[in-house]
């Protein structure tokens, strides 16, 4: 049984070591979870003894919930995390798209002008890439992040990008606007615990079995760190189905809703695997409510060092965006016209 | 090896006689599967051999693909499937809804007519329900489609009915306007043949953990029986995730498109488990493309003897229709207003 | 919910008949299992109160469990099942050996030879196969059952064969000695209800991706219509690895063990999809406790018309029962010497 | 496409270099692996035209497998890992036991005691704990260590430990005797470089829904860093059943055997998630052929703070060693008696 001990706001550090020790006492290995929050294994009546005489401490108790900071009761109304001008989880529907991995400066800005002129919120790539073989294509790595830093100066985007190791945490944080960490990467308890400790926003990916409940308890790593800008994203589970990659599972998105205040957005590209079943997969999860997508965008699919199948071609965009705007309608969110094409409003019923 | 022997149009049966027989002293067992085509495992060199003078044959070849009658290239564009007013597989988006058992007059009467206020196409209502559990109620039987008769003639709408033994598909085929055979049949292969026989129009429903493949195999025991009046519906397929109760594949919806020339429809009631995940599935799926849906809606779900849980109130249907709307155009389909409501237009970009 | 009502010993045609009547009269549909056992949906009240002043009800009560007679309470110690001289579910593990499918004479009685020398207790084959593609070897249908007598007489083997349709029931059962249901018809409930009213031994596989419990409700059908000569037969479930056909579950068989006093046997076979992964599967079940395995062998795997790459060949056995021996011993059942030879005893300790 | 640079022997680091120079200037970036191997994506011939003129390059080709290193044709016969006085992939059984967390000396030198008596050949212990939940026992880290080493000095038996951050990879290796890399991080490749780096055994394990291919594609990592001394574990796939934790997945054990060189054994202990499944569990892994066994132990499970429901009682050690032996005879291995009890010999027939 973990009980958690919560201290008054006015506890000093010496008061809360007090509380560790005592409960040490015990026999357990306390943990400090936040200034005024610390918890244990152990047997409740033993550490309420061992701190019955303690001023500072308000209240012990059996932990009520298995993510009481990412569970839905935990707040009212839904998290919006910022990310660039846009708003994950607010009534506007976000897009994020870009190439799977940050190739060459060429590559990488012209696919970021044509994610910035469809109407696109944020530019995504890899610089540093998981691999399942050690003989891939591995990421430019942090000479990455310059060609990255030229995109965003010239489009105006924030830019997403993986995080695959604890020691590129800080300097992933300082140069870009959110961390990705990815489905294999997801029950990485250093890597959470490490990105926690950040302030940068988290788009944290399912990974490809795990359970709803698991992937909360993994947001729960990163809350309780501090961090609370945390987007969760499905990308499709693993199913015993040859013919794709995943099975992009949306009854989870709306499981997601029920259980959570996070925003829910959702990657079509890595469930579908090939580029004709991304649209559709995007317009999906659009229509059931997710608050934006990531989607894997090249300006030149066919030459492209990762992921090329699944990568939507740049001049697919409009379409992708135009669609968009009747899923998210039906989704109950809206996607607006981008800047400079006021033509372009939110689709509505045309009575 | 499987060797499809073709005939002449002009064949008679006894040169097909003669054909099968003489296949057969090759040590195989040959099967006719149409007056012009036989099918038999073994060798292709002593197959032909055995054939070489008869004028009859026009081809002895292997079998060129797991499902030549159900595979794309089997026809040019999409089969459309007529229920009703109905034509699955057009342009137009189609809509079944109805309890997931019939009950009885009043409830199914009750039901019929909110769904076709509301502008479905088709009533569904099981009379015999295949149930887990031998204690479970396992429908009227056939004194439920008297019942449905009734909603039938009040509606105008077509029903839609599982059949779960061969010994019924005689009296339902006579009875209802389309067959459902559901996700536990799908390789009763018994039935399959049984049904193929009809020409009533056929709701194959994918089993929850079969291939995108052998489902399309399955249809194929349909389509070789000489029943074209095929339609897939995917439900949901079974994963590792005890918040739901299926993952609804739509991937796999986006691969039966690249796959087969057969309409595809999904219910997204089986895999919420839910009511307020139905919209959202449902809206999904118009989405991605699919050619319609079937959903289960209730005129008192708290009184349901079956899946009350999962059971739209009819009072939702107005609105799951209007958003419908909005997801089928963002797919590429169109939902058309109900008789008599002649404001309720087609969604279309409000430019 | 699910209400039983049981009768009197003495309870006659006529009193149950009243119970099921008034039953009725509280508006739902009665369900008469045994002579002594009624049961309804319904609300425990409203059924107490229309039978209340009935002598012949013994007890008007909430189902008590999914599967009550399958479950481990419903009788003292473990189930047997009676097939030739083996008795399934006893300290002697039983082997049951054969070809996938029945072929030829030749074929039938050579296998079945080499199964009787080895040491085993019964003869599998197929004579009417379900396959996936409807353009597959089906099996020979009746005439198998020709040639399976022959392999009977001739070797003295009980003959284990499936039954794919309800409408062949009567005819298998009263020509071999063990009704086979297959994985993919284990939820035909039609077939369940069929085979359930007859006395033959019944070989129950689970299905590629039925939870232990709903496989135990499957076998409550059985159960439930007086058959009680039910054994399991877990045969892998469909998992995501390509690598080989079904991922065997022996953590299902240890739970199965838990749950139900039905013998539990394991078919290799199928999971495996090549021959030299059979005997490691086919120890791996005799050491965690099964009863027994089905194993798939032929006399020349080569020539198969199905299954043929995961054949054992008949010059295995041998093989295959000697190690079986340690496994059985590890799995706390023995393995006897085949009549005949008696100096191959026992594995023990030898100390 | 990957390119596979192989150099000469006698290559030096100058001329290493200038065949990654050569190779980035095609427009790719080659990846050093070993001092004889580079490694890039890319075009083939534009790679053997830019280094067509040096005499240091030996060969230029695609890269010829997926895990060239741990594939079974990497070497003839199978490896062996030493770790203590076992040699893991031997023909000798190895039994790894100990409690999922270390968490008093009492109750790990107990616990070591009692396997060492049992004849097991290695303690198991956590001492960085990856939980689901941030809530939950972490293990003591490094203080645990201390705890280690005096249990490894009063029995003599190898200590195995969980590595779950590159950051502890270095004291982790210094102080145990293998390092594990757990089913979650089985794709965490900053730790599988910074494991591979090292030279001290490895226990991988199959992340839960890992096939196969990946798994070896892990391994390969590892390898390709240089550190040969790797041990695959399987522990179980997440599927859809409910009532166990995991399904043991021996099938691809099987298949592990077909694909690599590399010993395979077998985790019983997290797919039961129950101890009475454990020791069937386990004698099914040794029947079919597994190299070994690790499981987890306790000298009080009641009380332990991890994982207790699944924990052996130690008692229950000297059972599950004389059921191994039989289990393991049967699989092609054998369990020795342990030092000082020469009558417990070798199972054996006993004619």
């Amino acid at each position: 049984m973990t009980i958690v001990i919560r201290l008054q706001q006015t506890a000093t550090d010496a008061q809360r070591s007090e509380v560790v020790e005592r409960t040490s006492r015990t026999g357990v290995v306390p943990r400090v979870h936040t200034p005024t929050m610390v918890s244990a294994p152990g047997s409740l009546d033993a550490v309420k003894a061992a701190l019955a005489d303690l001023d500072q401490v308000a209240e012990v108790a059996k932990l009520s919930a298995d993510y009481p900071q990412a569970a839905k009761a935990a707040r009212d109304g839904g998290s919006m995390v910022k990310l660039g001008e846009a708003l994950i989880g607010s009534e506007e529907f976000t897009v994020i798209a870009g190439p799977c991995s940050v190739e060459t400066q060429s590559q990488l800005s012209k696919t970021a002008r044509a994610v910035q002129q469809a109407g696109a919120h944020a530019l995504r790539g890899g610089v540093f890439k998981p691999r399942t073989s050690p003989y891939a294509f591995q990421g430019l790595g942090r000479a990455g992040l310059d060609l990255a830093q030229v995109a965003r100066e010239e489009t105006g985007l924030p830019f997403v990008t993986e995080v695959v190791d604890v020691r590129d945490v800080e300097i992933l944080a300082e140069n870009v606007d959110m961390l990705q960490i990815g489905a294999r990467n997801m029950q990485n308890y250093a890597l959470l615990r490490e990105v926690g400790a950040t302030r940068i926003p988290v788009l944290l990916k399912r990974g490809l079995a795990a359970t709803i409940d698991e992937t909360l308890m993994a947001a729960e790593y990163l809350l309780d760190g501090g961090n609370s800008q945390v987007v969760l994203c499905e990308r499709g589970i693993r199913a015993f189905e040859s013919g794709y990659r995943f099975a992009l599972d949306l009854t989870a998105v709306t499981v997601f809703r029920e259980r959570t205040h996070l925003p829910v957005i959702v990657d079509p590209s890595h469930a579908a695997g090939a580029t004709d079943r991304v649209i559709p997969l995007a317009l999906a999860a659009a229509a059931c409510g997710a608050d934006g997508i990531i989607v894997e965008s090249h300006c030149d699919p066919a030459s492209a060092l990762c992921d090329g199948k699944q990568a939507l071609p740049v001049e697919d965009l409009p379409e992708l965006m135009q669609r968009l705007r009747f899923a998210a309608t039906a989704g109950g969110k809206r996607l607006s016209a981008p800047a400079g094409r006021p033509g372009w409003q939110h689709a509505r019923l045309a009575v």
